[in-house]
């Protein structure tokens, strides 16, 4: 722990960074639906997931879904939006198309204050958009249809900024095609040679496991603070114990922030583990970006130094907002929600 | 009130027609953000009005809004929505492009099942978009861009359907362009030549305004059935007495639906005026599409061959559920919020 403030003891005073957290990822508009059940079942989703999708069946189940909500998603977009409504200083680098659904992405980062580096060039791949479906039990069901966020490539990468924040947060969804695998071990250098703190989240179990080689060795060479949740974990390391994965992760990373939904969070240092309880809500409408925003509030109390809990309890307080209404973005501003942790 | 009534003995039998109601209106999707009233006035927004923009000035005004959510919308096409929401056989006319907004529309028709005419060709100008503020007194203040919406034509009017449905409906907003005036004389005419009612909104009192000659005209001449809100009928005949604008309605059109806010509506016959009380509502969000709403429950209920009052409460349900939440549409299945009525 000393290690890991140590890192931020350069994040106040004249040399204070330009901005808190930096965030690369598949920069998304979520298109959002209420099913029932038996959709998940006619259309072969594994509720909860979050599965790849091709043109074709982007269209298949757009067209099969009732009236949608578009609002601008994207895992590690979400996560900036969160760090800004706290009143952090939050970047984010993620690849749009000139198309209405680009326009939609930017103006949305820009409203909420994140400073949205746009990887410049028109490509002839549209913006990317994620098709959730919500069941009555809340839970979320996604179909990523990447689009032009995928080809994300080291030319992308702004690294002026990426030396100037504080924290690096790069997204495991991103972590698909090569140029991505590239461009995150390019980022994390960079944030390296600065003096920075690099953080991935694993996304998804799915994901963990499609690239848990890949992902092995990024936590291990690169990774300074983890962030994922119970499943995710148990992805990476194949074991079917919570503690053992534990344990193992402890080997290869120092630092780890592991949601486990209800149960709230247990933070890993190399010395404890600290649990932290969920923030209750009364009525959990839609889990999509509660462990996005879990990220923004223990970030943002990373970076304006917080002790480990209190960001694992700002982390609680803003998943507990995003889960109580529809769409992965809070509604309202998390400063107001907070007092003087 | 036997003519009326009488115009819809063949809207049950073998000769039923397809449609309950077709409706004809600009086909926008909302870009819809929550403010403070000081932004109402750094931008000389007129609270509660519609206001026509350009390019530049939507431009400024989604520059300079907070993060927004995109629902499809359109007066007339929220209208449409409706219907199909209570079960009613609902068709559109309306002009969309080929881009990611025009799709958003012509998906969230289909979903509810309402049947788009998308007139075909495609067209330089972007899919329209209504930008609207929502104050934290829940009044909406919408500024909108037509973009191709309000290059509708006589071209574009699916003659067919007009003939093969119950009630025309046509939204005050699209009486703009000379194009759009012939055209909503010419699907009158086709309505009443096939024996079918021909109703009109008023939309706004500043729509009315600009209008006014033409509006009256289009009432006395083609009108079997008129809704409109308290300050529209008042624009119309430029009376400060409601009292006083009724008789002057009484003069031109035989039936009329208007809706008086938080005080209901009162139903205009040849021979009586019927008060029915609104709907309450626990909390009110948003009013966008209130109005829209209030047709829908009217509609279906004339086209079901219920008494006048009755059709009034039916548009007093459903526009409480809609200014029950954000956005212009029902979000849940109106028909399951109707007894026997």
């Amino acid at each position: 722990m000393p290690d890991l403030i140590g890192r931020f003891s350069n994040n106040a005073g004249p040399d204070r960074p330009r901005f808190d957290v930096i965030g690369i990822g598949n920069a998304l508009v979520d298109v959002i639906a209420s099913t029932d059940e038996a959709f998940l079942d006619s259309y072969n989703l594994v509720k909860g997931s979050m599965t790849l999708i091709e043109t074709e069946r982007a269209v298949e189940l757009y067209a099969a879904l009732d009236s949608a909500v578009e609002m601008s998603g994207g895992s590690a977009a979400n996560t900036a939006c969160g760090i800004a409504s706290f009143g952090g200083r939050a970047a984010y680098i993620g690849k749009v198309n000139g198309d209405d659904l680009g326009d939609v992405f930017g103006h949305d980062m820009r409203a909420v204050g994140v400073t949205f580096h746009r990887p410049p060039g028109e490509h002839g791949t549209p913006t990317g958009r994620c098709v959730i479906v919500v069941t009555p039990d809340a839970e979320r069901t996604m179909n990523t249809y990447l689009g032009v966020s995928s080809f994300l490539s080291v030319d992308d990468l702004d690294e002026e900024a990426i030396a100037d924040s504080a924290v690096l947060y790069m997204e495991g969804y991103l972590y698909d095609r090569d140029d991505a695998k590239t461009a995150f071990r390019r980022a994390a250098q960079v944030a390296h040679e600065n003096g920075r703190l690099v953080s991935l989240t694993l996304s998804d179990s799915f994901c963990v496991d499609r690239h848990r080689s890949d992902f092995r060795a990024l936590v291990q060479d690169r990774v300074d603070l983890l962030f994922g949740n119970h499943d995710e974990l148990l992805s990476l390391y194949q074991l079917d114990s919570f503690d053992a994965a534990v344990s193992a992760l402890r080997d290869e990373c120092d630092f780890a922030a592991i949601t486990i939904g209800a149960d709230g969070c247990v933070i890993v240092t190399p010395d404890e583990l600290i649990r932290v309880p969920a923030v209750a809500v009364d009525s959990v409408i839609d889990t999509t970006g509660a462990g996005d925003l879990f990220a923004s509030g223990f970030l943002f109390g990373l970076t304006t130094g917080k002790d480990l809990e209190t960001c694992g309890h700002l982390g609680s307080v803003a998943a507990a907002e995003v889960i109580s209404h529809v769409g992965p973005r809070p509604l309202v501003e998390l400063r107001n929600m907070i007092g003087d942790a």
